[in-house]
């Protein structure tokens, strides 16, 4: 019926801490029904996915699931990353795109390069530690009462919306963006960077790393242009420190 | 979030021979989130049903869900009558119509009378008895080797698309960019620290001058990001300086 477009291929459905084996399951059938067929688990609740990989039915993309210990891990070789959110929650600090345009964001750039996709546990979502890897989200217009989906659902609705925006594979020639592997590179440097200079304060770390890592997202870096910055900021690293060994 | 539109109130979703509790109440949900509220079952597997609906955290929906005798009963008072299909069958008789396309038709007729969207039963979907009520069907874009869905998950993608049928006007809230005069103080204040770090050596220092330009202005900078970018660059030089005087 529908012949699968093999960009399909380059999108990585990513759950993170999924609880439920039904709904493992459910998200697996899903991509299957829509022709996405990469799945990667981080740290899902073992004892669920171990049944839901045992099912009777079971598509071989979750046999072939990989599993990831962090996200940093599943979603370090996609240079687009993407977070699902219902979108209620007021203290989101990434860009928020309703699913109709992000989708069609998402299959732009499957055309040259891979994308992760990131559902969150069915309980609580996706934490602000998991969004800060995340270059936008992108949220599912449910009403404002009820918003919270079943994750097979929200996985089922957003396929669907990908598999529908065809408006956008253009000719133009695209930029190579930076992998999250570049731009976490990038962070750990300007991290350490900007303790060294006293921007960042011990007892504020965390936060302020989340922040960090957002803003380097948003700069939406090209790969070439990720490696020049990278090598700038490790100069600057180094006499930073030359310095401070200077005073020690 | 979603402002319900009140013609969602004149949509019947119609489950016909439904066998599991928890994808009479997935599609309950489902609704829930969408913000359509009117279910009607015919002939649904008693027990499943009774357990759907004494589930903790079941909708109210559920519970005022109309139990019907037939299809017939079941779509009695609706001016328009569509069918679910995965649509790879091919003694199909009725018009079948995409999804997106369909959900249009759909919300235009809710402007002024009630419509009834049926679902079949999980295994076997809707008969050619029950298809035969329907004005047309309507099909999900799945792929041909793997097309049955989940009945939770078609009807939450039926009705995504139906409420996001007259969204068509782009909502996505536009960024304000970074002004000229900031990425120019950026740049400044950057030149000034990859100089004192040796990143810029005196001999290439227009050239590099350049490239640095480009650089920051390919970084598309919102407004309010450029401020912190600068914050943090400023400290970086305020860092790099208070060393070269220690040294001076």
């Amino acid at each position: 019926m529908l012949p699968v477009p093999a960009e399909f291929g380059r999108l990585r459905v990513v759950l993170v801490a999924s609880r439920n084996p039904l709904n493992i399951g459910a998200a697996a059938r899903a991509m299957s029904n829509f022709g996405f067929l990469n799945l990667r688990v981080v740290n899902p609740y073992e004892i669920a996915f171990r049944e839901a990989r045992s099912a009777v039915g079971a598509a071989a993309l979750l046999t072939d699931a990989e599993e990831c210990k962090s996200v940093a891990e599943a979603v370090a070789d996609c240079g687009l990353v993407v977070g699902t959110t219902a979108g209620h929650r007021r203290e989101l600090r990434q860009p928020l795109q309703r699913l109709e345009h992000g989708a069609s964001l998402i299959r732009k750039q499957l055309v040259s390069g891979r994308v992760a996709l990131l559902f969150g546990s069915e309980r609580v979502g996706l934490s602000n530690q998991d969004l800060s890897h995340c270059h936008w989200l992108m949220r599912i217009p449910t009403r404002a009462e009820h918003g919270s989906m079943n994750l097979g659902q929200a996985v089922a609705v957003c396929l669907y919306e990908l598999v529908c925006a065809h408006n956008s594979v253009g000719t133009a020639e695209k930029e190579v963006p930076a992998t999250a592997r570049d731009l976490e590179r990038f962070t750990g440097v300007l991290l350490e960077v900007l303790r060294a200079s006293g921007y960042i304060h011990p007892g504020t770390a965390t936060s302020a790393e989340e922040k960090v890592r957002r803003l380097v997202r948003r700069l939406n870096l090209e790969a070439r242009d990720a490696e020049v910055w990278l090598g700038m900021l490790r100069q600057i690293a180094w006499k930073v420190r030359a310095e401070e060994k200077k005073e020690g």
